[in-house]
């Protein structure tokens, strides 16, 4: 199996939208389906073609379904949960289905394990995609057919995932030019805290510490630091409480190193300074 | 006075010789002449075609003068006053000629009353300019002619200055299309601590922080976040000490946010954090 019937996409917001056009383009399904509770996110992706044909709801989707199908839901995460018990209760009632799901969600343990325990039943086959990519900008309208092209992706599947769902889920992202890692959804967690959930928080506190008055003197370096504070508020006060933990280990650790910063500046210690910019330039120089 | 005989910029890397490109394509000089300690800087700056000439120090470039000259010290800012000076002696037993010297420097007031008490005199005629641009490759081989096109400079006449010489500098920058404002050199620091400074060393904190084997998680959002660590460390270790107090206020204010943020989470006070977030969305939309 290398072509899906039908994918069917729950969120056509930029990542489901861009991921729609990605199919279409790699040809990995005879129908790309958007679901939307937005009837304007789905008149953007129909008419910009990221998507063949729409519906308002999961379940009114789960009833034209004709096998071989992959749901992706791609809604924010708070969201994730309650789809897949719907699309899950919705395949049970129409004639027993099985259907693969997935998502696109940043952060993986807390829809994992409420999955597991509430959803996940025979009808419910998920498995947690997170696609390490993005862009600041929102919605279907700035849908890009090549987001996930030489991205990462995160794969969590739990004890109760087969083998065989997990196969067909590296195959997709495969196609779509993006390499596949599997690992646990609580590492997959602290790892994202320290490598993006940390630094949009501290994008967002330089960008809310601007004052008015200061707006002439910005520089292209305050844009780059502050690029990620332009992301949507919902999303990431849902990305941000569903991580919690690790977030607030994250921030502690970097809280700290801006004490020893701040020491060392009180101190006039220059030489740590100088250590301590050195380092930074050669760990930065490693990802570029 | 439109155009200068001669435009001397010591210091031939990312911002002198983009300086002299620019220089050069609006045709604001007879000649650009390029003056730098390091003989592969001058020898890049030379055949890109970035200079006309090229010096090895201050004092041989004063030998060769013939009047409506500006001098540009493009150097890292430790080094600025060192300069001025040995200008202005080189100037004084030259006949005792007059040069108007302005530099490019990113903290003001330091090397401002350095200026005014030890250097400034009859011979020397000098205005800090700090235009604030810049990107995170340095060197001439990555000079760019439009650097300085749509930025804003600042700069930063002292009581000695002379309007004629403050009229000429604006002249000067505007037409490298860039916007001039003049202001106090203890004002400018106080806001570019917080608009470029703080941020800066944020994103090398940022960039310290990251584990080897977080590597292959790094999304974009990591990337723009901590593209200003890639700088020059002795560079940046410069602009830290010569604008120390005004840091360390901004590090003050930022470690406030980080610790209330912090609580937030803590406290799981999602409303505190959704209004941070949005906040943060508002300033950062505002200067796109």
């Amino acid at each position: 199996m290398s072509k899906f019937s039908r994918i069917v996409i729950v969120g056509v917001g930029l990542m489901g939208g861009s991921l729609g056009l990605a199919v279409k383009r790699h040809g990995l399904a005879d129908v790309v389906l958007g679901v939307d509770r937005d009837p304007n996110n789905l008149a953007v992706a129909f008419s910009r073609g990221l998507i063949d044909a729409t519906a308002e709801t999961v379940e009114e989707a789960v009833k034209t379904g004709i096998g071989n199908e992959l749901y992706v839901v791609a809604t924010p995460v708070s969201r994730i949960g309650e789809i897949v018990r719907r699309t899950t209760r919705a395949a049970k009632n129409s004639g027993d289905r099985r259907i693969l799901i997935t998502d696109l969600g940043s952060t993986k343990e807390t829809v994992c394990s409420e999955i597991n325990s509430e959803a996940f039943s025979r009808n419910c086959r998920y498995i947690g995609s997170h696609p390490i990519t993005g862009g600041e900008r929102s919605g279907p309208e700035h849908a890009n057919a090549d987001l996930y092209r030489n991205s990462l992706t995160v794969l969590t599947p739990t004890e109760a995932a087969r083998e065989i769902d997990l196969a067909v889920l590296i195959r997709f992202w495969r196609s779509l030019e993006s390499r596949v890692l599997c690992m646990e959804p609580s590492e997959h967690d602290r790892i994202l805290a320290r490598t993006s959930h940390l630094p949009h928080l501290i994008s967002v506190l330089l960008a809310r510490g601007l004052a008015p008055e200061d707006v002439p003197f910005i520089g292209p370096g305050f844009r780059s630091t502050t690029r990620l504070a332009g992301g949507e508020a919902n999303l990431w006060r849902d990305i941000v409480s569903s991580n919690r933990e690790a977030i607030l280990a994250a921030i502690r650790t970097h809280e700290t190193g801006l004490r020893e910063l701040r020491q060392n500046l009180e101190n006039r210690d220059w030489d740590r300074v100088t250590s301590l910019l050195e380092t930074a330039r050669r760990n930065r120089n490693e990802i570029e």
